[in-house]
């Protein structure tokens, strides 16, 4: 292993991401669709500086998504999320729902087998809360109803969404598909997030109480890094994915005293790891396969189209689920559409498994990002942002970034 | 590669890191210390958690000794270093070449072939930067003109330790080393540092200039990282070593008016990756080779005994090179002692190429843990810890720890 060369990479990588992440901010898209444009170029179709199979920037690339979803969860509050409300979780509910059923009906009517559709349909369902936030924050419009229920409903189906991701990781690896071994799979996924906020309700207060009393610079920062790595490793041993347990560790840290100073620590962190992620999933993309005048490439275009009309109105339908709500249900739906970090999950597990070929790769890639591009200037839209956000940005915007 | 499970070493690691680090304190010791125990008792030898062989583990310790480097060298005021220069020369000129000297000695005292015995000679002539400079930032001591000479001089013995680590390798390979092959890899190492402070003293200040206008959360610590791993690879390619080219970044971006931030935000990832570094290092030792019972190790731990003396003596004695100097030599003397990375890089090159057979390894790894092991307890008597230490309040005990 040439560890120079490593680093070289890994400057390489950073060095792009900070760019096109810029970039994207300064024409009015978040940061996070200027990184994955990084990778694409960087990727083994353009540029071929960024290998997405090496062991070590797979690692860096995990480590990135665990820290994420670790500063997510470090973002939500379990009582706020519960009392988010009906409305919350009936867009939850049809925002999965919906898009599961279109996409996967999309892909059976192309003629793709059964698995292959359930984890292209599955693709679809969760929401990017980090976008979605990050956006209505830079509107100044976080606190206005619209924006609590998209926000209550990107997280419940970000959870529905990793649920599903445990039973469809499951089936990727050939374990038998029968009504039982999933409620199974969603019975161990369900309960090990359960088990876990219950003891972790009741140690982590001790804990943190007891790490006040060592003194030893950064001992918080390491302690809950600690907490996100090992609530990871355990998921994953419970049958259960990693990302869950870095989730939970974020939700148990949320209300202890330390919890500021854990974000503002991890976020250096994240800093460094998660733009590393988001350049390893472009840099998997094989731009060639978008190339229309190959005809090889005209079925995963038509499966890509389909499935971006399908993840789009599915969600903008869902905005409409709670029938009670008197506010402006097209702001919900249009806020439902951007998909993130778990639809690339998903496509990068359909990948490795083999399930997906490079053209339904990139289909599925091609329709994160073409929701994640039309969102933000509809919302803009329909939700003109406030004079305060004109004149700078949210505590929120700098998780993401 | 199983990145769960490698999620789970890396929080064992953070976990037995902070602890023991933390005990050592408790013992008035050094936290390095404490990491180095860590890493032995999570070693192959004894628990088996931590492979030093793993390559994913390999890759975050030598980026986390880059990032150590970086951070010392964020600390390092070039032209104090430039004053510190002849001092420095003396000691690590004399610190090279009498370990050397009688390291060779001893070896071949014992009856040792005269190429095993240059390469047994040579793991004693470098100097850890990267555990001299933690002792002495752990002591609130790197400002003193005892700690910049002891700092200047690793320094300059690491590049003299890379030439001969590379007219050795050469040597080992059966390579004819002549003097003229010898003079241009010394030149390469040394032209790589005078190039790239003077290139980077002209351009550092105009990047730092344009990055204070990019409005991009991090940005500024992202750069700096970017700085530190490029120049790290820059430094392999043209023929220096990493920490060389990391270090030289460092000291390039300390007058920068982002300096302070750049500090804070490479500390919290530095908490992260340093402490791998130290744990990998402890974790090479096989301690069952330092079993006085058992009679196939009474020849290496009579070498070994022979080069322990022969690395903490001819160490000592350079710290009175500079004979003209007023301060406290026997402080810049027992600074000198700590063998590490190189040390072992040296020991393994040994072993690899079948020079070295387990017993002189183990003799090698034990003067490199003893030195370690010596000099601090050695150091915090001669040079005690400042009152500002001791309350954890500086900025670059912060820093490293």
């Amino acid at each position: 292993m040439d560890v120079p060369h490593q680093l070289g990479v890994l400057a390489v990588i950073l060095f792009a991401a900070k760019l096109s992440g810029w970039a994207a901010q300064r024409i009015g898209q978040p940061a996070v669709l200027g990184e994955l444009v990084a990778g694409i170029i960087l990727g083994g179709s353009v540029l071929n500086v960024v290998d997405s199979h090496d062991s070590i920037l797979h690692f860096l690339a995990e480590l990135g998504v665990v820290i994420l979803l670790f500063e997510i969860g470090l973002e939500t509050d379990l009582r706020k999320l519960l009392a988010a409300g009906p409305a919350a979780t009936a867009v939850a509910v049809v925002g999965v729902a919906l898009p599961f059923a279109i996409g996967y009906g999309v892909c059976r009517a192309w003629g793709l087998e059964n698995l292959v559709s359930i984890v292209a349909g599955a693709a679809l369902t969760a929401t990017s809360v980090g976008i979605t936030a990050r956006v209505l924050s830079d509107l100044g419009r976080l606190q206005e109803p619209e924006s609590q229920i998209v926000l209550g409903a990107a997280v419940i189906d970000d959870i529905i969404g990793l649920i599903i991701l445990t039973v469809v990781a499951g089936m990727t690896e050939g374990m038998d598909v029968t009504p039982l071994g999933i409620v199974q799979i969603t019975a161990v996924a369900f309960g090990f997030l359960v088990v876990t906020l219950a003891v972790g309700t009741l140690l982590v207060p001790r804990l943190a109480n007891a790490i006040r009393r060592i003194e030893l610079p950064g001992v918080t920062t390491t302690a809950a890094l600690i907490l996100a790595l090992g609530l990871a490793w355990l998921a994953d041993v419970c049958g259960s994915a990693m990302i869950i347990g870095a989730f939970a560790a974020g939700m148990l840290l949320t209300r202890t005293p330390q919890a500021d100073e854990i974000e503002h620590g991890v976020a250096h962190i994240g800093q460094f790891f998660v733009p590393v992620f988001f350049v390893v999933v472009g840099a998997a993309v094989d731009v060639r396969v978008f190339n229309p005048l190959e005809s090889d490439n005209w079925e995963s275009l038509a499966v890509g189209s389909g499935l971006i009309v399908a993840a789009i109105l599915s969600k903008f339908v869902s905005g409409y689920a709670p029938f009670w709500f008197k506010g402006r249900k097209a702001v919900i739906g249009v806020g439902m559409i951007p998909r993130g970090e778990v639809g690339l999950i998903f496509a990068q597990m359909g990948l490795a498994s083999g399930l997906f070929d490079a053209g339904l790769f990139g289909a599925v890639t091609l329709m994160v990002m073409v929701t994640t591009f039309i969102a933000p200037p509809l919302l803009k839209m329909l939700f003109p942002p406030t004079q305060q956000s004109l004149r700078h940005q949210d505590g929120i915007a700098d998780l993401v970034t």
